[in-house]
């Protein structure tokens, strides 16, 4: 049995395998063929962070996948009363077939994984964001800009930079970020991402300057400066991301037929400008739809090596 | 793609078409028989306010159908930390099949509608309620009273009353309005429902005296002087609506074998007086159940114009 | 048509049939197979207390039989607004198949199945929880101990220990339960059971002192000493229940092969010491999946009845 709580845990072949899975199940499900891979299960959605995209694509995937998918917010549940993690793992893993939780602390899945006897998937932590990745990285595939591959990210040193250090180091392209003095990636994440570069060949480079980590790349992306839980800090992180959003001007330096990706929420006129984040809106609609298939994929995939 | 944000965007032959489908739908459900026509298909349904029967009618109603679906209050997702209306529906539409939108300006379901690439359905806005007013269309043509229809509405000029005036002036009914001095119905509403009634028939009047709109009626029917968001100006509310109690006595004024229709939550001795509820809780608890008929007629409609 | 919401309603030969169902339910579903005795069907679920084992066993329960569960906050719905417990039953018994509510008291279980034309199941009240203790029987099944079965409940006079009265009084087995001063079990529940017992053969002994009621016990259950919304007296309780806690020392005393009970969720260092708790982890973890097994025989077993 596996979990997937990070790409760390995941080789480049399975990684890949798990793609090329997300690609046949999208393609069927728009020719509106719906195979019921998880007939009869039950996904439990724990959620300890509210959330749009995470809850529509797990909840909508699972029913395509001729399952169903019980949401669980912290309110509704008893770890909000403080019941030990472990006794929720061994109580809902003996109810459902699979779990996906979205949290702060990546241990908390550490912990919950350890006691659960049904694969546990990771719907994001402060750490990483690994369904988000996937579904990016098919979104680069679909616009077949995984030949050649220059990602850069441009901002916070946040869960979904370091999906991307992942993701580069296990599948071997070139990745550039770039963040704001005191906003650095983990320095832990980083070394880890190096150490797997040099198997993969991945080139991995961090940028004082966004314009000069955005010079040729074939994808650019970034992430909200404000994530959820850091509204009180708000006026300081703006002024510290002063310099930093991706607008027509940064745009112009990437690789022509550069696509632009957001995970969402997106704040105009901060992270990314309008004018960019219309400009790709195709791109970036595409990449939601995406977290559907991905996770469709993950789902699938999981429940074939119970 | 067609929408279903309001009667006034449908003729009378489309209205009559659902009405005909939900007969239809109800029918074979009574004989526990539950064709799936919207098999693999996931409904999207966002709450902005709190609702027992919209959510569970539809809910019930697209697991009914073959399919399933999602409830989303705004606690639940981003739409409550202020991401714009555009880019939820354009997410929400490349995940789910068709949405549901419980909300308060009318022009929030027309923002939404603009942007979705899947069918909206409006469950309930501060303008209209459409999908109360099918399920309640659907009554009178169970309990017989469609021929020589005459409705009389007696309360506050809210939703419910917008969308009688639709629904009569586009089918051609009599309906006849009374409301106390300063709730009267939406200006330009009436003023739309003249228009529509000079095509098909309709008379739609307006009456002072809630006792001269029910003489003769064979429908008559109200709803809560108080809606969601009212309770501060409840005192003055019910001051105001002093003499509007649909009692025994108005009761008697209407044709023999009226039938009295109420959307509920009912507040017994405010709009309706216990012995008046109680002795047509048939008819109020069959227009209940209709609206799980005539939203599966509506999204099965509005599935079959894709 | 038949209601589940205490075990007093409920002959001996109606619990053990119940109980074989969810054996060979269960026994199917280890295999992965689920027949879909309530294929198309809704249970609508209404928590007026929040819940994690009863929420998840209902809700994949349902899923399992081919049907659907609709979870109903309070916050959700418009019980929390005030509307009368006689019309919510009414509008939701139109709509849906079955219902299950967790609740406060037990008469309102009562009213709402008055009015309810579709079966109603206990989720819990403060009087009793009859799922829990149906689960906890087929777990004693399962461990061979229902011949000569002694079972003592030590603890809080509380909902559970009063639906061990109904099982042992119905059933006919030894119950022994010893509660501190102050924290009885209700005395009108106790005669009812003394008064069954007397048909049973069953043996109901209350003690003062727990070692005295675990001695030769084949099952030993507890339960939290500080259920929901007993927080603000949580120190008092604490004190009052000193020496009531199931530890190493007190399970000695049982027979050999004792197994231990327990709802969950379980705060060691209070009922149970840690020590006991992961000892018996297994027990407590079966009978926490057993939830899921024997209330989709109750709900099989009512929508026979209907």
């Amino acid at each position: 049995m596996r979990h997937f709580l990070t790409l760390r845990d995941f080789s480049k072949d399975e990684i890949l395998e798990i793609i090329a899975l997300a690609k046949k199940i999208k393609k069927r499900a728009k020719a509106g063929k719906f195979k019921p891979y998880l007939k009869d299960k039950v996904l439990g959605m724990i959620f300890e962070k509210s959330s749009t995209r995470t809850r529509v694509s797990f909840e909508v995937g699972i029913h395509q996948l001729g399952g169903a998918g019980i949401f669980l917010s912290t309110d509704d549940i008893q770890l909000g009363r403080g019941e030990p993690l472990r006794d929720t793992a061994r109580v809902l893993s003996r109810m459902v077939d699979m779990v996906m939780i979205r949290t702060f602390g990546q241990e908390r899945l550490e912990e919950f994984a350890k006691y659960s006897t049904v694969p546990l998937i990771s719907g994001l932590s402060d750490m990483y964001h690994p369904m988000q990745i996937l579904a990016d990285y098919l979104t680069v595939c679909e616009y077949g800009k995984d030949k050649n591959l220059i990602v850069s990210y441009v901002g916070d040193g946040n869960n979904i930079s370091h999906s991307w250090l992942m993701l580069a180091s296990k599948l071997g392209f070139e990745l550039r970020i770039s963040t704001p003095k005191g906003y650095e990636v983990n320095a832990q994440v980083l070394q880890d991402a190096r150490k797997f570069a040099q198997i993969s060949g991945a080139k991995i480079t961090i940028y004082e300057n966004p314009k000069e980590a955005i010079k040729g790349a074939n994808v650019v992306t970034t992430d909200t400066w404000v994530s959820m839980g850091q509204e009180a800090e708000k006026e300081k992180r703006i002024k510290d991301f002063e310099g930093f959003m991706v607008d027509d001007e940064t745009m112009k330096l990437a690789r022509e037929g550069v696509i632009f990706l957001h995970c969402l929420p997106a704040y105009r006129g901060y992270e990314v400008s309008e004018s960019v984040f219309e400009a790709h809106a195709n791109e970036i609609f595409d990449e939601a739809e995406n977290r559907l298939h991905a996770q469709k994929a993950v789902m699938v995939w999981l429940d074939k090596q119970r």
